[in-house]
């Protein structure tokens, strides 16, 4: 292996924003709301025939040229194999997620796997080979909407024990995700026959040499500051709580203040007296949210006998979601009623990982800082699997999970351009007269 | 006319009040939940086979008797006539509603219906006419529940032109008002037919000499004060209004505070305030209720980007609702909107049958106190055309619209010998060797 030194910023250069932009508005087109039209929104829920048909449409490119494997495992995640010259090295893998929203944005996810995807065509035009092998993954059902919970894919992946409770989980119309597995990898292995190319079984849990995921931050941060790429430390911890409040329902007309139980009024002032806790704690990374509420007999003259309303509470420090906690216990009503629905401690990432994305984004001129993921990501599973980061390009306006979702081309290309300089480096990227064709090596087992 | 003096007295001795709760048990049974438990609620909506049926059944008992006669309009009220010797004078009218909520109880509208029927059977026990023919209506539609709004019937009966509107207003399966009133009218003409009654034609706004209205208090107050009757001297004014406040959509988690336009918040904040002033205002007439609380889209990570509540508000001095008004707009967040859904003026009753009904009380040595309407009765639009006033009977718990609505039979029955006491002297009774029996007598047109 010759010219090490340089070869992270030689796959950077090579990345291409003309056709990375081919590539991510070809993706929006599977399940485009609008054909034609990125805005119009993008319907592409986790192993819908939408998604499958991107899915294919990604890896057959791949699948098809010299160097490249395409294989797929029990949670119907897809692997795009950029074959190493060591085949028994552990791979470096990068990658993100195709499913949507209901209705999405065309980059959320579809970035991340477009980038790698834009990575490998680099590596390629540069004449790059590398030691480890490198994957671009498609992770199945981050988004969680059609399936719940999120981020089954990853999960799987890293904890493949959990695979058994997902899989009698059904979505609106019925269908387990065991079925909805089973019919991807059929429709996924069907496709290969017909294209005449080899889908490999790859187990879960093949160890990884490291993890590494572009994606759009889906908040305001970097646009505001005016920074081109934000090196992720951390995805913050979260809770999430439901809180029930309870009371006598009576006629709005006919009920003196003095014989009421009002639930909304008593709802009313337990959430008050919680967000302005959150305003008076001037922290600005604390995140609380209250995005449901729900009143019964939510009739205009009756008083509510019951109002339910959730609470998501983010911060990167326990410290600070326990004192929350402890507040909202202490406001708490008599009878009303907390439920924890979900509680997940602050996932730091790799370290040196995280000094490698400083290093690309030096290297290439990049504007960056280090920054806080406030969403989840499927590199929050990999985190506890192996060394992880994350890259994130800007959102304009913060705008996610949304038709106006939207990041400039030459954002977009920046960040890619870091995933570049890091994945050739944790790759070893060398010169190569040839690269090694060998489009039917199986994955390595365990 | 003889013995006038004594006549109201005897009328209300003569109240029973086995006879009284067995004809209340003989309605709940028309749509009940759970047949043969009062307890279990009623569905008995406008106009729907139930509620036709119960007043087939009440209006038949009576349309078979000597000196009654039965007749119906074009809101499908139904009333229920007891001659009097001036068959040319307008009418002493008294009665309710039988419709019920979804699941109403089994006395809200009901007794005030079968109060007025048994004062007919005790001044039929006491052997005493009466020169005025006094009525007992069943008014079509006073919850609006089926068809909004409530009131029809008696709106329609005292202001004609209204109905034109009510009739294309159509019920959850579409039926209009209008088919469903024909519909009624046609079913009672042939249970008419079947039982060999006639059914008359009675115009609508046909003059009355007094309206007096029995009902459940639903409210809490003279059962915490140990009282048996409320003599009504209003209906205390009511505006209904819809706050729409408009927000941002965005992520739970990536959003940090200052990029936030959180819609719940921001109405968390208004409602608040509106309460906070409510409170301060020290004034026990004030009823304020927040009722309906819809957000948008919903979802426990996402920040609202609209949220949508009502204000229920209730007081009997016009300017205590102005200045409530004038605070609401003070306090409305940029871009929030006040829809104004209802705006009605508290309608007071006339003072001379306030005093009839106070004299009735006295006289038969009932614990009384002057009240106010928290709710709407059929008596609001009758208070803009006759001589109206109402009394009400206390409610345990103040509970109304659920099948625990419940009143002891002698409180009831105390009530209803109040109203028997106000009828007999508003249509001036008097000892009666017989009483003419006019089955067939039409009712006076204009």
């Amino acid at each position: 292996m010759t010219d090490t030194d340089n070869s992270p910023l030689r796959a950077a250069r090579a990345v291409d924003s003309d056709r990375l932009r081919a590539r991510l508005q070809g993706l929006a087109s599977f399940g485009a709301a609008r054909p034609g039209d990125i805005h119009g929104g993008v319907a592409r829920q986790a192993l819908t025939p939408q998604e499958l048909l991107a899915r294919r449409w990604l890896a057959t490119e791949f699948a098809c040229r010299p160097g490249y494997s395409v294989g797929t495992d029990a949670a119907a995640n897809v692997y795009i194999r950029r074959h190493g010259s060591d085949a028994g090295a552990a791979p470096v893998m990068t990658g993100s997620h195709v499913d949507t929203q209901p209705l999405g944005g065309w980059l959320d996810g579809a970035f991340g796997v477009v980038a790698g995807l834009e990575v490998f065509a680099a590596l390629d035009a540069a004449g790059l080979r590398t030691e480890r092998p490198i994957e671009t993954v498609m992770w199945t059902n981050e988004e969680g909407s059609r399936f719940a919970p999120g981020l089954m894919g990853s999960v799987a992946y890293t904890d493949p024990a959990r695979l058994a409770a997902f899989r009698d989980t059904a979505d609106a119309q019925g269908v387990t995700f065991l079925q909805a597995c089973n019919d991807a990898r059929e429709d996924f292995a069907m496709a290969a026959r017909e294209a005449g190319w080899h889908c490999f079984d790859a187990p879960l849990a093949r160890p990884l040499h490291a993890y590494i995921e572009a994606h759009i931050e889906q908040g305001p941060i970097l646009e505001a500051r005016g920074l081109q790429v934000g090196c992720v430390t951390a995805i913050q911890g979260v809770r999430w709580y439901r809180v029930t409040v309870p009371g006598r329902s009576a006629h709005a007309g006919t009920t003196p203040d003095a014989a009421r139980d009002d639930a909304q009024a008593k709802a009313i002032a337990l959430a008050h007296a919680l967000l302005e806790y959150g305003r008076t704690q001037n922290d600005e990374a604390l995140r609380l949210t209250l995005g449901r509420w729900h009143c019964r007999p939510d009739s205009i003259n009756t008083i509510a006998d019951q109002v339910v309303f959730t609470i998501d509470a983010r911060h990167p420090e326990t410290r600070v979601l326990d004192a929350l906690e402890v507040r909202l216990h202490e406001l708490l009503p008599a009878g009303a009623s907390i439920d924890t629905l979900q509680r997940k401690p602050t996932v730091a990432f790799d370290l040196s990982l995280i000094e490698l994305a400083r290093q690309a984004c030096r290297s290439l001129d990049l504007r960056h800082a280090d920054m806080l993921s406030g969403a989840f990501h499927d590199a929050m599973p990999l985190a506890g699997f192996c060394p992880t980061a994350m890259l994130f390009a800007p959102s304009i306006g913060g705008v996610s999970h949304h038709p106006d979702e939207h990041t400039g081309i030459d954002d977009l290309a920046a960040c890619t351009r870091a995933l570049a300089w890091c994945l050739a480096g944790l790759a070893q990227a060398g010169d190569a007269a040839s690269i090694e064709a060998n489009n039917t090596a199986s994955f390595r087992t365990g």
